[in-house]
């Protein structure tokens, strides 16, 4: 599996979003792996949270991007996996923590709750920054081992 | 257990607002029940996320609030139980759709992303809303039952 695929699912809520981030990727260079919702039909976030979860086990990415209309409902049903860090991002300052420290996989965003320009913006840190480990790397081991 | 339990927990980051707001509970009646951190000495977030989890488990409490300094480590440690529905929240529009859509039961800030006023202002309006079920119970159900 290259480095460069990041799947990418949402609501009917979330789709106008979602249709304008996978061009974004597209054009970043990603492969996009659309797990949908294909059109904005009502559907059901938690679906396509478990489609994006069933992705990472099966290895077909390791990344990934989410969206409903508050982006609540999708992050936390995203987070049900262990294998997922869902983070629901408003700034680029959420974002860039989101990977520092919680090694963030997954990037969920409200449709109705943020704009195309600053969601991009948040995209793009997320995906140019690195975990920082350290002591990090203890409290992420503790995420994927829940008690 | 009386309905007007409400547990708190925090990591170091989220200390001063997890103090802040447990005062704020406290005044709008609410018994509180603060499982730490007691201090700004460093610690794991997912630690205090799975405190929360064992008072759910344990029956000690059906709605909490969480604090680390980003709100993003804590509020993925606690969707790890199926019990839990916590949204990280930045504003009214957002704790209000939490409540209305997702039955969201604990109520996730981050200390170093968000002022007491506004955090205050999303407290109240998550404690004020009630679930609107209907179409929405549905999804709630699917959270509550990943696959």
């Amino acid at each position: 599996m290259p480095a460069d695929i990041i799947a990418i699912a949402s609501d009917h809520a979330g789709f106008q979003l979602k249709s304008m981030l996978r061009e974004e990727l597209a054009e970043l260079g990603f492969a996009v792996l659309d797990l949908g919702t294909d059109d904005t039909e009502s559907v059901d976030y938690p679906d396509f949270a478990y489609a994006m979860s069933a992705a990472f086990r099966d290895g077909r990415t390791k990344r990934g991007v989410l969206v409903c209309g508050s982006g609540i409902g999708i992050s936390m049903a995203a987070n049900r996996n262990p294998e997922i860090r869902a983070a629901l991002i408003h700034d680029s300052f959420g974002a860039r923590m989101a990977r520092l420290h919680n090694d963030a996989n997954v990037i969920c965003f409200g449709g109705r709750a943020i704009g195309f320009d600053v969601a991009r913006d948040c995209l793009r840190t997320f995906l140019e920054t690195e975990f920082e480990g350290g002591r990090h790397a203890r409290r992420v081991e503790k995420l994927n081992n829940p008690v």
